[in-house]
């Protein structure tokens, strides 16, 4: 059996910790599995980079921010290498450039294009463990690049499907997916399986289990994740194709309390007006999410829509800069203290009664909902953010979750 | 002009220190020049990166300690690039595969094998400054490589004969080579000039200014080298090959504290005897200096020899181990508070009369000459170590290396 094992940068901060994974990857290596490991860099390693190279150039070129972040992935390969070595298995570490990890050129956040797997085979052959640098990869002119934040996820994936791995783990802090963060929902229940289509709702709603786009790659290639705890040896939580059990109605509920709600209102009706408004936030980088339109009243119509939080100031100075020329309006507010409570769940699309079963058991708890947005398998509302925690509990046990 | 710069690992320290190197190689790029940087590690980040995987795994491999170490490299170059970059010039940084330093796959002292200069010549026409990083290379499978202590200094020679180079300036902490040790002798003087086979003598006598490695190939690929100083704009001293002017006699001293005499009394006068006790050594990694073989008395001979001082206990330990076998001897003896004396000079070839002078000299001075080694351009002695000093200043007011 072919693993593929990614570990994140708390799971290698220090020396003990590099010696649990160590140990960990060499229990799998010595039932007779081929093991390839993918890391992070230790700790806080990253931002300690970024700080070196903020202090140098605050401006610094993406390329040259590539070319130094990723000597932090390789510190951690190479020295988990000398770990399994003076355990007494024979390890080998790789580079972006010795696997032959191809990306696009869009440094800070390129996207991979091809896996080369001959060494990695190679080395697999010889009995190594094979230990490998996650998040960065080289362009076709050879620079480095590094995949964004939580790459290292992606890397694994893209080196499961590459080399028809059996498995890809993906180790983090937590014991696996849950019905909903047991930090909001005290009684939030593991999943023991979660299709692509939910884990990636989920992500998209922050919560921070798994990389998007390394379960869209999963998804492509058909690559069956595993999520667990690198602290434990709990099962995790299976990310796959829809099983032919029945579809869960709702999967899980997602709370994001990084998100504000920006009105513009009294704008004039006429075409063109809503594209002009978010032509000028993507002009400055800012993403909107849930968006509402109202129906025309006296000629003018508002515009309702959500940012994450972070971004929320750059949003209205963005538009007020605007306000007095082509974004004639009569009125912008922009409210912070909101938050997204979500239900995600595969087996919604076939049940239209969700939406209302959700609707019902926020109006029995007294939470008013601002905004509602969906997907095929997704109720968002928005909400008052002190009511987070009591909207979610709500939720999670209108559906029963616990169970 | 073509200039390759190399700046060591303290003339990159910290902040300060890179942006000073930044502007002193701009200064040159402004001129019109095509500038190429060679860099070190940063202070003592080798001896950090050292330490960690010490820390993990004390006999580490050196294919991963290469692995490891040459993330310092690349560090520099990238805060480097970007230092520059902050002053309004453009530079790109290049590690090993990027340039692709091929190398022998002797890690931790390998040795370069070719160059290619594709990428350089191209970033150079594009009229960027090109920061590479020394020390380091990859080998015929791809794994990085690294050159040995000092490896920088051959990374510089080595590029500035594959770009053919104007100009390969070594930038270190003091203002050039010295007749002497300013710290041993108050009126050592800077010499502007000095032949390869003069700096490679001093070099392996422990001068320290230049990595011996780096003289060969400068000498056997006619690379004129300028050593100067990273901390002012003294001109510092050229080495080349032998100029018209007349050839000095003496070039300058040395002196080198780091060395023991082991003398091993009573041989066996019969053939093989001396192979025996030079190849247990080599065994062991002891290089073995200057040697004095006694002519045969009453059937027993004496052999005489100098080691670093930190190799002397592997030496001795070595040679009893066995003096009951193969090596029957009456005595071996160690003495640790020795020093060798030495004279350099290309003009000395065809000059007999510079170790009489020097011997006159240290007998002016009362210094007792305990061993005695020459080479065609130096005269090495071996003496008491409390009068280092004494000797080396009595050595060059002989000689009027002051004028």
């Amino acid at each position: 059996m072919l693993v593929v094992k990614k570990f994140g940068g708390t799971s290698v901060a220090n020396k003990e910790r590099i010696f649990n994974v160590a140990k960990r990857c060499i229990e799998d290596y010595k039932k007779g599995n081929q093991v390839v490991v993918v890391l992070s860099a230790m700790g806080k390693q990253t931002d300690v980079l970024l700080d070196m190279a903020k202090d140098i150039n605050p401006k610094a070129s993406r390329r040259e921010l590539d070319m130094l972040l990723t000597t932090g992935e390789q510190t951690s390969v190479a020295l988990m290498a000398m770990a399994m070595d003076s355990l007494g298995v024979p390890a080998v570490s790789l580079n972006a450039f010795q696997v032959a990890m191809h990306t696009t050129a869009d440094y800070g956040n390129a996207r991979l294009k091809k896996i080369d797997t001959e060494r990695i085979k190679f080395e697999l052959d010889n009995r190594r463990i094979v230990v490998i640098t996650g998040f960065q990869g080289i362009s076709k002119y050879d620079d480095l690049t590094t995949l964004g934040r939580g790459g290292s996820d992606t890397t694994a994936v893209a080196l499961a499907a590459a080399l028809h791995a059996d498995a890809c783990e993906i180790y983090t802090d937590v014991d696996g997916v849950f019905t909903a963060d047991p930090r909001v929902v005290s009684n939030a229940r593991k999943l023991d399986e979660i299709t692509y289509d939910e884990m990636l709702e989920l992500a998209s709603l922050g919560a921070g289990v798994l990389h998007n786009r390394s379960v869209e790659m999963a998804k492509k290639y058909g690559v069956q994740l595993v999520v667990r705890s690198s602290l434990n040896t709990t099962e995790g939580t299976v990310v796959k194709e829809e099983s032919k059990m029945e579809k869960m109605l709702v999967s899980g509920v997602a709370t994001d309390k990084n998100v504000a709600q920006i009105a513009v209102e009294g704008l004039e009706n006429k075409p063109g007006v809503a594209f002009k408004l978010f032509q000028h936030l993507a002009n400055h980088q800012v993403n909107v999410d849930m968006i509402l339109q109202s129906v025309e009243h006296g000629g003018t119509q508002d515009i309702c829509f959500t940012v994450t939080e972070d971004m929320s100031d750059v949003a209205m100075e963005t538009l007020k800069r605007h306000a007095d020329t082509s974004l004639k309006c009569e009125k912008m507010a922009i409210v912070k203290d909101v938050a997204k409570v979500s239900v995600v769940g595969a087996g919604m699309m076939s049940n239209p009664g969700v939406a209302a079963k959700m609707f019902e058991a926020l109006y029995d708890a007294g939470v008013n909902i601002r905004q509602i947005s969906t997907s095929e398998i997704r109720v968002t509302v928005l909400i008052d953010q002190k009511y987070t925690e009591v909207a979610a509990q709500a939720v999670h046990d209108a559906f029963a979750l616990e169970k």
